[in-house]
């Protein structure tokens, strides 16, 4: 059994959505950061960066924190979902976490979140969104998923593409990165784990 | 032999302090990103993404990008320099790269590099910034390094505090992050690893 504290972002999401893949146990516990429950001091504890998503494995004791960290412990735990390379999964998975999560962020902060407080920054994450959907794109015009077979690495970035109405990008350019985000919204595991811990919006599909 | 594909930026001194550390013969290709050289077809053939560093790997003819998995191939490889505990190794090494890189290179485009052209961004970075070093600083003040004894989520963070003079912070209060980062500095190997592919500055050093 797993402790899941988790939010519906895409970070929290990335690690419901593995959970429901593995078909592991675990409970979801919200962590509202809104009401910045994040900075509860027993949060803090088992995620010293006060950040969603973080477990805790009750057959170990293990808490583990940063989504990245938490799909490499379970990649390594259940020996699956490892891609046809694990270095290769490991390249994909690093590029989501210090470019596609980062910097999508960044957008979804200036452009739906702040419009007009810094347009000079819109701009900038504007560009570095396209930019992203043109390696991914670019990626994934000869395999199905980003490490050959599914794996942690889309895992991992399949919740940030599925906020691309605020990222300001035409999908349509995008034909193979579309394919394989329509086809990751199939999945029913990544329908179940969108839902975590709570439904907020269908998982939002282009035209 | 490893061939390394870098430039003397925070992520390209991740890799080459780590291959000093880990001992390696290696070869280092300057990417010279001003000039744009990191978008040459032969460059994007092993970095889809555009970015230094990347390395090949002679011996098994791999190559692999992102910093955050050249540390973790290199650790696993030599199986050294995994911390306490390898998972929390890896946590730290994912702050580093979904965290601390990202953001403090925020902080250096708007603050170092862009001043004046966003300065709801520039407080934004500064902010967060400070933040992180908070995180790093209350991290280290019971432990010597981010994963108890020294390991890859260390060689990944230093690179890019030594740039504690573009992210606007006052270095003093965080001295356990002091405490550390100076004696990371004395290390020989970071010494040598800092200056490839060339030696651009001295190791900044707080007073």
């Amino acid at each position: 059994m797993i402790d899941l504290y988790t939010w519906p972002t895409p970070n929290g999401r990335k690690v419901s959505i593995a959970l429901e893949e593995f078909g592991l146990e675990y409970t979801a516990h919200p962590v509202h950061i809104g009401k910045d429950e994040q900075f509860a001091p027993e949060f803090l504890a088992i995620s010293p960066n006060n950040k969603i998503p973080a477990i805790v494995d009750r057959s170990t004791g293990r808490s583990v924190m940063e989504s990245g960290a938490i799909l490499v412990y379970l990649a390594d735990a259940h020996e699956q979902f490892r891609g046809d390379d694990w270095y290769v999964t490991l390249e994909w998975l690093m590029l989501q976490m210090g470019g596609v999560g980062p910097m999508l962020g960044q957008a979804h902060h200036f452009l739906k979140f702040n419009p007009g407080a810094a347009p000079y920054a819109e701009e900038r994450y504007r560009n570095e969104a396209r930019r992203l959907y043109r390696v991914l794109d670019t990626r994934l015009q000869d395999r199905e998923y980003l490490a050959g077979s599914y794996s942690i690495a889309d895992m991992a970035t399949w919740p940030w593409i599925s906020r691309y109405e605020w990222q300001e990008v035409d999908f349509d350019e995008y034909p193979d990165l579309k394919r394989w985000y329509l086809e990751i919204a199939d999945r029913s595991a990544v329908q179940r784990g969108y839902d975590v811990p709570m439904h907020v919006n269908d998982i939002p599909r282009p035209d």
